[in-house]
């Protein structure tokens, strides 16, 4: 499509006459069992949109696509000046946000938005995707840390980094992935696998070695033979380790039994950590009946969103600005109907602080009390705030974002199961209007 | 654990003491509605592992860990020196296989094998996922090309990049990312959005304009508005496009009527395509029903494996050579056994061709008539095949190899359903007696 743009003269950059397109992008609904979504991956996000440039090599291999056999030789001047020039408006990382309001915002030339999309999309959603799972199971844990573990099982390696970083802005307390531990600043957890203990010849020497090296981190696996003959062999060293873990088996009943026998040898203050195929659902229902565990390692459910692996996410085009005239955009289709125009999302609390009820309206709208959720991010394709001195600082700031706003919640939003009273969105009347508005002149010019 | 190898000594990769140690790279079981899995990603891991080093800034970083602060220099040291220098055996990409078949057995120094463990693990998990993800989709369309299309809803660029590859490998016949198509040679293939409509401010001239950059590719998107009407602009414009394409509504009840008036304008050879939220399911009882399409796009079910968004792969300790003594190890938490030794899986084929059963056996192993799956891949970190000279070819060769083996397949696994009668797989008579031997050793040293 870009080839098709500047190939009818739209999408050349410096040309005054090129269409300003306004592009943006929400999730259309929230999966059966969410009933908030957490924003992620903005720097990301703006990492590409300040650095995206096409190599000679890869215009080379357009070139010879035979698609672009009757594209306009521009089409490839243009890919090889390409830089993005647009502005941007986004929503914090952090944000709470709810279906059909834009976590990102983009006005630039058609080509350019258009290039964009695919990238914008896919590394939004991911990082969102996790966030929003994250915060599910640290709601689950009630208060005791969730370790992201999930980096072997994530869909490829780079997947496995960011979904640390956004597990850590979903309340994570940390992860085993150490690349994103340098990157992002996330605190790492290492552990011992079965390996560790099968690579020994002896389960007591194994956990003896691991004491050594690690003296006040070691968490020791104690499910790779029988559970309550490694907890002896534990005691029996006489040097407690900071945890032991449960990876297998009954783990509600070998936590109870494991907490007795720690207490019994006066090691009141060794943790039980447990992993293995946990999910919100089995650590919520574990420590309802009872389990003693201090923690928990999280993976595959986790990194995939198993319960839900996707969002509805889209990029859609809302406004066209072209020789001056500015046109809302809208899409008619059956069951995915979109509203046309630049939108901002007012956020209204009660009294109290509690999050009441979100507008969503044009962005030359205000409402008394209401908090505007996006912000100006880029302008002219530059960040118009420096990027933070250290990626560690927005991570953090976003997962401080992120916890405070949960704070302010309805509390039936974070039941783990959909809350019978969804929290209230709508569209402002202008908004509505604009629709209709649209909507008939398209009617009226037999467009459709 | 690395650190720990080294600092107990045994990891020290010149040291002729070290133990080296065998991992095996599995699937424990199949997902609920898959009869077979599809090996993908060989190309990357071995890219890995020929390459995995640690950069001064990353051990630094390490080093500075609170966790390490008691381990030996010694380990920091060998990560400056870190190279992968075992061996590996793997299941060629496109080979179809079944749970407790390794993909992928390493033999290397301890400390290295564990190193390389996450990437492996993560690598041929998501490319194994989605090509086998796949293979189900090209089986629904009954020939039709399955197009894939899902890189904005793939966990990230890294995981579009290669979801496009695998799915490739599964038999899909193309792809909408053009980054996969340049660097592995697959088939692009590019449609418009509804954005190119909509950007627009006449339907009619947005056909138009497109049919003429791309007269011979053209497919045209009719649902922005309304199909039928979009469906007469088209006619009337009276240049026949390669295809139309519908991505929502009644799709069924759209493709009849579209077809039938296609038809009526003389226009038999102008193709129906089919988008929007399409699986396997959805894809399978549009056919039943009879609807006339032919070729489907597939985004997010495919890219995500969306009804089984991981496997339960692992990577397992399964034999310890330590001063020329060699002992299988494994592992009897409850519902998580695994079997010693290095394995080779052998595969039966009846007189006419068709697969009939696997035997997992010890390497060393031989079945008359079997073919053994696994072949050697790497040796002392070097590749034993140079790498084709073009990463095309070996895609090209492992689509091959998947496409010819579900020709062998006993039809019954071919179903989207669970077969009533899974493939048979079974442990040799001397791997369950090797399994017997070390479970009696460690229950007679007291280990367990």
């Amino acid at each position: 499509m870009a080839a098709g743009y500047v190939h009818l003269g739209s999408g050349a950059a410096p040309d005054p006459s090129s269409a300003r397109a306004t592009f943006e992008l929400f999730v259309r609904t929230l999966p059966p069992r969410r009933n908030f979504l957490v924003a992620a991956g903005l720097e990301q996000a703006l990492d590409f949109l300040e650095n995206a440039c096409f190599s000679a090599e890869e215009i080379d291999y357009l070139r010879g696509l035979p698609l672009f056999r009757h594209v306009s030789p521009r089409f490839f001047d243009y890919l090889a000046r390409f830089r993005f020039t647009g502005d941007a408006w986004a929503l914090p990382e952090g944000t709470i946000f709810f279906p059909e309001e834009p976590l990102l915002r983009i006005t630039a030339p058609i080509a350019e938005a258009q290039i964009v999309e695919t990238s914008l999309l896919s590394t939004l959603h991911f990082q969102t995707l996790i966030a929003s799972k994250a915060v599910r199971l640290v709601s689950a844990a009630g208060g005791r840390p969730v370790i992201e573990f999930g980096s072997r099982r994530a869909h490829g390696s780079e997947a496995g980094v960011f979904a640390a970083r956004a597990a850590f802005i979903g309340g994570c307390a940390g992860t085993s992935n150490t690349y994103a531990g340098h990157h992002f600043g996330i605190p790492v957890y290492g552990t011992q696998a079965h390996s560790w203990i099968m690579g020994h010849d002896d389960e007591a020497e194994a956990f003896r070695n691991f004491l050594e090296i690690f003296p006040e981190d070691a968490t020791l696996l104690v499910d790779t033979y029988d559970v309550r003959v490694a907890v002896e062999k534990i005691i029996a060293l006489g040097r407690a380790p900071r945890g032991v873990r449960l990876d297998s088996g009954d783990i509600l009943a070998d936590s109870i039994w494991v907490r007795e026998r720690l207490d019994r040898a006066g090691w009141n203050g060794v943790q039980i950590f447990a992993s293995g195929d946990l999910d919100e659902d089995r650590i919520a229902s574990l420590l309802e009946d009872g389990a003693r565990l201090d923690a928990f390692g999280v993976g595959t459910s986790l990194v995939t969103s198993a319960d839900a692996p996707h969002l509805n996410v889209i990029y859609k085009l809302v406004e066209v600005e072209r020789g001056g005239q500015v046109r809302g955009t809208l899409k008619l289709s059956e069951a995915k109907k979109t509203y046309p125009g630049r939108k901002q999302v007012f956020r209204i609390s009660d009294a109290e602080g509690t999050f009441s009820g979100d507008i969503i309206g044009l962005d030359d709208e205000s409402f008394p009390g209401a908090q505007p959720l996006l912000i100006p991010i880029l302008r002219g394709g530059k960040r118009l705030e420096l990027p933070a001195s250290e990626p560690s600082a927005a991570v953090r700031a976003a997962r401080e974002r992120l916890l405070s706003a949960r704070e302010r919640l309805p509390a039936r939003l974070l039941s783990l199961e959909p809350a019978a009273e969804p929290f209230p969105v709508r569209h402002s009347a202008r908004l509505e209007a604009l629709f209709e508005q649209v909507r008939r002149t398209l009617v009226q010019s037999r467009r459709i």
